[in-house]
């Protein structure tokens, strides 16, 4: 890995493609540097001017005084990798790509372009960042090397005044997106440590900064853009490290429809993967996606403030003077997915005190304009804080007059300080600028949108409880090693796709499926006797790699309870098999009981291109497919995260008990599905795809039933008998 | 009615309970009055200052030169009464109550208060807004009778300035609320007309003042926040005006948690109803609910600017010179329910000549950055407009610098004049406020949050196609006028509880359940012949009103194909019946075939307290009843109303064809839900419940299957034969 350091912490900086023009992309870039007091030496790189803006220039990398740490390059996209090779060559350790016309260009050209780029990049070991970046701004030392107006020197300084406060970080592969986001968080008086842009992403992909950045310690907060991810591996090494700091990651992910893929791909040529897979990426590693810009910035805004005391459930207080906000604000609280109480009567007692008779402490805790006037916010919320009904604070304000703020200043202060429950605000009035240094100085986080200051105290508290359940030892794994090495085995020599019974023999070595293997009948008179043996309704199913949807071939005959019966379908079954296809390849009929009643799941695994194996679980029954009720999460998964899985279901409901119906066995239920992502991690080199549909939930103590399982394996695992060993 | 508009727009107002006292509320409002140049005259009205801030005091109402149109009134809640009299007796037109303690306060004393205001209000035929009210504006008229910081005289006018725009008005009972939304428009440079604050409502309503408001028409868009409905009526005249006059109102309802009704409640004394009856009006008349302060000014501004060419369609172009903004676009879109198809041939060609190598036509139109600098926003706008594939376009920008939008400004306004097609902008960087007034005056709406930009182009699509509905020639009635009459009589007779054979005896009158009424059998013998003359399995039901729940109490038996079992389920269900409720009347058996097979779905009303009946449909199982989908609509409702409810359901799709399941017989459906809805409008009076569940919709052709129905009257509607007149 090259040094990423060199890249964001350089002392000398060469601007290749210099330019005085300020209306070019080359001048402003020159002029958002020159407009920051970056402490170290800056070296334009012209070829037609011998000063640029009162500084020497240099008609060549390889004529500097020294090799800069950092080559910042913008030139035409012909002349990059000559110039790229040029610095390697004159021992420059990192450079940023800004010029365009790469692998985002229509015609093979640009990608040849960047595949160079990508190849110098790693034989000099240089950090490389781009190309079609539009730079990056490490404000903690003043280097701002991009064109983005947003970076230029203006009346605000880059960073809040007042004391130091917690920082956050922005990832992103757009330019434009990615200082948007320090736009509007600076405008919140938040305190950003670096902006990093990296475009294309022909070496540096946005989560090597974020490794980066996490190692550094200093960043309490990340906003990540991704088009895509091109390293799994990398993805999991960060979200893990970053879930293990207790420092947040906030995603946004292009690619969530159609038309956005589209967008993706012809923007920095990112192959976005399907979005549900990264969904339960994000989900597994407590990574919280935000829908917007300013919704993104609002959600790090509660983490910068309240990180280390984050609500240790999701109930609310709700603080107000206003009695309509007070309602709006426990309808945001309640549709957000948080519980807002009643009080408890000592703390009611506590502040029936100060409030006058058309007020009320019930909660949303209405203290009225006039109490509010007297007491102040800080006041309120100090008087509410301590019931043990609720796990954090918001306080329902107007925060338009700078004045009134000023005034409460010290009080707010003192709160921020001693609250061990997060206390967010929320200005039903836009905040006069004033107001929102204070209130930053004083460490609480201001909302003027009253669904991301509710979302806000929810998704702290998820994360909260979602960390504490990572953070705990992982349960031991269940399946023996030899029996993953014989599955490994019988995979290996088993064909593309593997029919129940074949797959039933493998699923079952890890204990799934166990209590209905049934019995596989080469002749009419085996099934008679199977069928006999099992006491009452039996099912035939015919079994063949060659016909994996046996109901759609007819070639399944169910509830079977006489001799005769069994018999005559016996002949059916196989007719009809074989009628659908001819050259199938028969291994016999199964024979199994009915299966008992339960409530219908259907559980398998997706094998991701990018992330790997992923289980699936979503309620069963026509009704609820059409409502594609369904979650995933990476195998494999403790049972903890099974249940969690479960929850997520928008029906997850019709597992408890209801209309006379018992509990279903959810106990039972999460160990298939512990058991069935081991299996899928220990061959996710050989399995595409498992289906186990459906699966029956019978009652609390009565287990699962698997009726039907399938396994297709990858399209390049052959088998050995399809090799010609056999 | 009272003359609202001497409330709003008098020629006089005298301030009652006037104070020179600047940090008091009553110093406050005379304040903020005289901050603003009302053409009218002010009369300070004090009993203890002779004069107030330069301008002679009066001591009572009564010692005015003349009486005023409109007294404001602030002085301590128990002598509001005695000077409500004094005004009306002085001949007053209108009053605003600003004083607390009515009936949003604990005990009985402020409700009595309240009740005294309603009652002079209605015997002067006195205008009275509030009490509890924060006072209103009426911005055209420079007059702000309000102690509302917001109304402060401050850097920027009340109105933006440059050219006139259309208007909108805030009405809401929440003082605080009313307010924050001019504050956040004002920001975005919209034009108010009024902001109305009502409070308490002891006489005037919310929807009094829309109706003025409406009726004047010179208002655009409508802003609402309701706590409740005081008068059904009200609320759907002014929302059936709004609708055909084609303007719109956005709504938010506080009350929709428990937590927020327990406010309401507290706060205006407000009953707030069921949030899914209102939900149903608003769907109804194409009201759009908003959940947050800037989204509804968002929307809000969306119709400003389009009102008169809103999109014919869902689908939208995207323009972009940042390929991430557009991704992000994208993805807001079709999060949004938009569309974003990719454009025509013919219009990428004129499109194309205008992009380098790295941008693309597709849509997203990602022409780059360069490009844009080149033909402007407006340029790339112009080019995307005239594609067939859009009804609508999204610009993505950044309005940043007011320089680059001031050099656009031209161009931007022509084509805000001349585009047939609405044209939002989203500025993925906060604007500088002259960025913000340039496109204001140019009539372009422009939103910082994504997802508020998507929405209000989906809603602006939704609420056209919704309105060019609702202004079609209503259906014509399906039941005969002597049906009803019959009716009316046949529920009069009845029972308090109308078991299955009662309730399809009257509901078959409408047309409803025809195809499957049954027959009611008196012995076994009855009943076995009945079931011969079906020639199929049969049903077996014992009916009495005294049991609704027949299959809770066992009295049904299914599927009888021989004439002993239908003897035997005879005895066993009448047993069973006697057994479960030994009074019980019972009616005889019904003797019914078996339902064909269909979509199992619930159909009912219920009567709301404050809108009426409300027709219900719902996916029928238990897996769909877990996930609670269900819609309600006003009753009576159209064909075009029904088909709309059905599209709203969750699980719409299970009526299509599906898994080799034929599609379901819609019209069937359709047909049944608006003969239910006229039967449960003509009856609202005497009906309080009407519950058929299942009923099974069959293939397409084949109709629908009443299983089972019941009819429950209201508490108070009796019977003849209960009140002894049998």
């Amino acid at each position: 890995m090259p040094d990423l350091g060199a890249l964001l912490w350089p002392r000398t900086v060469a601007l290749i493609g210099a330019s005085a023009d300020a209306e070019s992309l080359r001048g402003r870039i020159f002029n958002v540097m020159r407009g920051h007091a970056f402490a170290g030496e800056l070296y334009p790189v012209s070829r037609s001017n011998a000063e640029v803006l009162g500084l020497k220039a240099y008609p060549s990398v390889a004529d500097l005084p020294r090799p800069p740490d950092l080559a910042v390059i913008i030139i035409p996209a012909k002349h990059v990798a000559e110039e790229l090779e040029r610095c390697g060559a004159a021992g420059v350790k990192s450079a940023v790509v800004l010029s365009s016309g790469f692998a985002e260009s229509v015609g093979a050209e640009g990608g040849e372009m960047q595949a160079e780029v990508r190849a110098i990049a790693r034989h000099y070991d240089m950090a490389v960042m781009g190309p079609n970046s539009e730079g990056f701004a490490n404000i903690a030392a003043n280097l701002c090397p991009t064109f983005s107006p947003a970076m230029e020197a203006g009346e605000r300084p880059l960073v809040p005044t007042g004391r130091p406060r917690p920082q956050l970080a922005v990832c992103a592969q757009s330019g434009g997106m990615g200082f948007a986001f320090f736009d509007h968080g600076r405008a919140k008086e938040l305190a950003f440590r670096y902006v990093i842009t990296t475009g294309n992403e022909a070496s540096l992909e946005t989560l090597d900064f974020a490794d980066f950045i996490l190692d550094e310690g200093k960043t309490d907060a990340l906003l990540l853009l991704l088009e895509d991810v091109k390293t799994a591996e990398t993805f999991r090494r960060v979200a893990e490290k970053a879930l293990r700091a207790g420092k947040p990651i906030i995603v946004n992910k292009i690619g969530q429809s159609r038309a956005g893929v589209r967008a993706a791909a012809s923007h920095t040529a990112a192959l976005a993967g399907a979005y549900a897979a990264y969904q339960a990426m994000f989900q597994h590693y407590g990574i919280i996606e935000g829908g917007d810009i300013g919704e993104m910035v609002d959600i790090a805004a509660g983490f910068l403030g309240w990180g280390a005391r984050l609500p240790h459930g999701r109930r609310v207080g709700i603080c107000t003077g206003s009695g309509g906000g007070g309602g709006w604000m426990a309808d945001a609280c309640t549709a957000a997915g948080l519980e807002v109480p009643e009080l408890d009567a000592e703390t009611r007692q506590q502040i029936d005190v100060h409030l006058p008779a058309y007020g009320t402490s019930q909660n949303p805790v209405d203290a009225t304009a006039q109490a509010v006037a007297k007491i102040g916010y800080a006041g309120l919320a100090q008087l509410v804080l301590p019931s043990p009904t609720i796990d954090g604070i918001v306080v329902v304000m107007t925060a338009r007059s700078p004045h009134n703020i000023e005034r409460q200043r010290d009080a707010l202060a003192r709160l921020a300080d001693a609250a061990q429950k997060p206390v967010l605000l929320w200005s039903y009035t836009l905040p006069a600028q004033k107001s929102v240094e204070i209130l930053s100085q004083a460490g609480l986080p201001l909302y003027t949108d009253i669904g991301n200051c509710a979302r806000t105290m929810r998704v702290m508290a998820d994360y909260r409880s979602l960390r504490e359940r990572f953070l705990r030892p992982i349960e031991l794994r269940s399946a023996p090693e030899v029996a993953a090495s014989r599955v490994r085995e019988l995979l290996a020599e088993a064909g593309p796709a593997l029919c129940e019974w074949e797959a039933r023999a493998i699923l079952q070595r890890y204990g799934i499926g166990t209590n209905s293997v049934g019995t596989l009948a080469a002749t009419a008179e085996e099934a008679v006797s199977a069928a006999r043996s099992i006491g009452g309704p039996a099912a035939l199913k015919v079994q063949s790699p060659d016909i994996l949807h046996k109901t759609e071939a007819e070639a399944v005959a169910l509830g079977l309870t006489s001799p005769q019966s069994v018999r005559a379908a016996y002949a059916t079954v196989l007719a009809n098999a074989r009628r659908h296809a001819a050259k199938a390849r028969i291994l016999g009929v199964l024979v199994q009981p009915m299966a008992r009643k339960g409530r219908e799941i259907i559980l398998g695994v997706k094998h991701d291109a990018t992330f790997g194996p992923l289980l699936m679980v979503g309620l069963g029954g026509v009704a609820v497919e059409v409502l594609s009720d369904v979650v995933l999460a990476p195998a494999p998964l403790a049972a903890s995260e099974a249940r969690a899985m479960l929850g997520r279901l928008k029906g997850a409901a019709l597992l408890d008990a209801h209309r006379g119906a018992p509990a279903a066995d959810v106990d039972a239920l999460v160990d298939l599905m512990v058991r069935l992502g081991e299996f899928a991690s220990d061959h996710a080199d050989s399995i595409a795809e498992i289906d186990l549909n459906p699966v029956l939930i019978h009652a609390r103590g009565e287990g699962v039933s698997v009726v039907d399982a399938l396994i297709m394996k990858h399209k390049n695992s052959h088998s050995a008998s399809e090799r010609g060993e056999d």
